[in-house]
């Protein structure tokens, strides 16, 4: 079992009737798409063409940033608020979607992007999973 | 000038029809209410009711978290996307307003509670107005 | 091959004479880090015995956030400076150390103390390797 | 009083020996050091010349990142840990250092350099500063 899962094993306390499995991949995926994206908008900026990729790294910023908050709030369970976990979910699903657009724009060229793009696609139907399920 | 005020003024692009008094306003908020909510985090953790204090705790962080990363985008002007920023905007105005209730309902008792629920409120209220000028 | 992986080799351009292996290894254990240390400050602050658990509370944010910040710096390639970089590898694994020591001190009580020491261990151990091989 | 001061003040216990200015004038550098940092990196994004600023933005964003932890780990008091509190504190002091003289070399051609280079300037005396008040 991955440290993630782990973790939500051994909260001491009752989870309420949240779905386990998509909480937990949910998780996985914000701090996979966090990493993905900032890793990508560094590897824009070593392109030749990084003028035409400046967009591209803007929205690869932010995205790893929502992720990340994401990820962590996702990963508390003590005093749970269902608004704030919505809109911060609805939050990241946005951005993965600004994101994963944006890359796959630059797919064929960069294989950063494609890969990139591709964790911004799964991070998204995750938060969108997770919140059709809260 | 304030330093945040200075980089918008040095941007060296256009930055569209944005109000930029209340984007300054609201870039100051999110950082001042991301140190008030960590601070108070802190504080709580110190007190001897402690246990009480578990949900006020675990929101300051999300709070301080969402603020973080909402002063990050806001930061940031090149190749703008308005559904992001607004969904950004939104969860941050969110998370200031459950943590601002919380820390309400502490304030009679703990300094710190009423000092980071002033924080939050101005921060909601500075989210709110830059929502409606976007 | 992992998303982390996969964007280490899609970097366009050259990484130096880095330990590729070592580099992705520290970026993942950065990032577990992160989350387990996250979920362990929450799962402490839902003990009953959340009073002596303040200090522990406390360094597993401090690590979490050192160890995001490392994760970030270490998926950066362009325009290296090992200063830079081994600075905030000594930091992470001073942070991993401490929260280490504390986590450890309350694991055979409590299961998820026990899963975050290992990780920080883990993480410890893989930012020291890097700093040797830099 | 800022907020900043105001948390400080508001903090339940003793705080010990520290220098309650030299922190507060730290924490609130490491917050105006992150947004300036963060907004010189998507200045430069936006300049003509951005392939000649690739280094200069990656400097950016990861002393953004080191300012941001430094200033969390300083607005914490409970269960403080000398080690790990001076480790946060030299990394940031080399991150200012290095983001500040690559800056600086741009200052000339680029205002917001020219005010970020200041902003990190700042910091890394405030770091080095309270690093010698420990």
């Amino acid at each position: 079992m991955s440290v993630t899962g782990q973790m939500i094993e051994t909260y001491p306390k009752d989870l309420g009737g949240v779905d386990r499995d998509k909480m937990r991949a949910c998780i996985e995926a914000c701090y996979e798409c966090s990493q993905a994206c900032t890793a990508c908008a560094d590897a824009c900026l070593s392109e030749e063409t990084v003028a035409e990729l400046a967009k591209c790294i803007r929205t690869n910023l932010d995205c790893a940033d929502q992720c990340d908050v994401t990820g962590r709030v996702l990963s508390r369970h003590t005093g749970y608020d269902a608004n704030l976990t919505r809109s911060v979910l609805e939050a990241c699903a946005q951005a993965c979607k600004t994101c994963g657009d944006e890359c796959e724009r630059h797919a064929a060229h960069h294989e950063h992007c494609r890969v990139c793009a591709e964790a911004c696609r799964r991070c998204e139907q995750a938060c969108r999973e997770l919140i059709a399920a809260l």
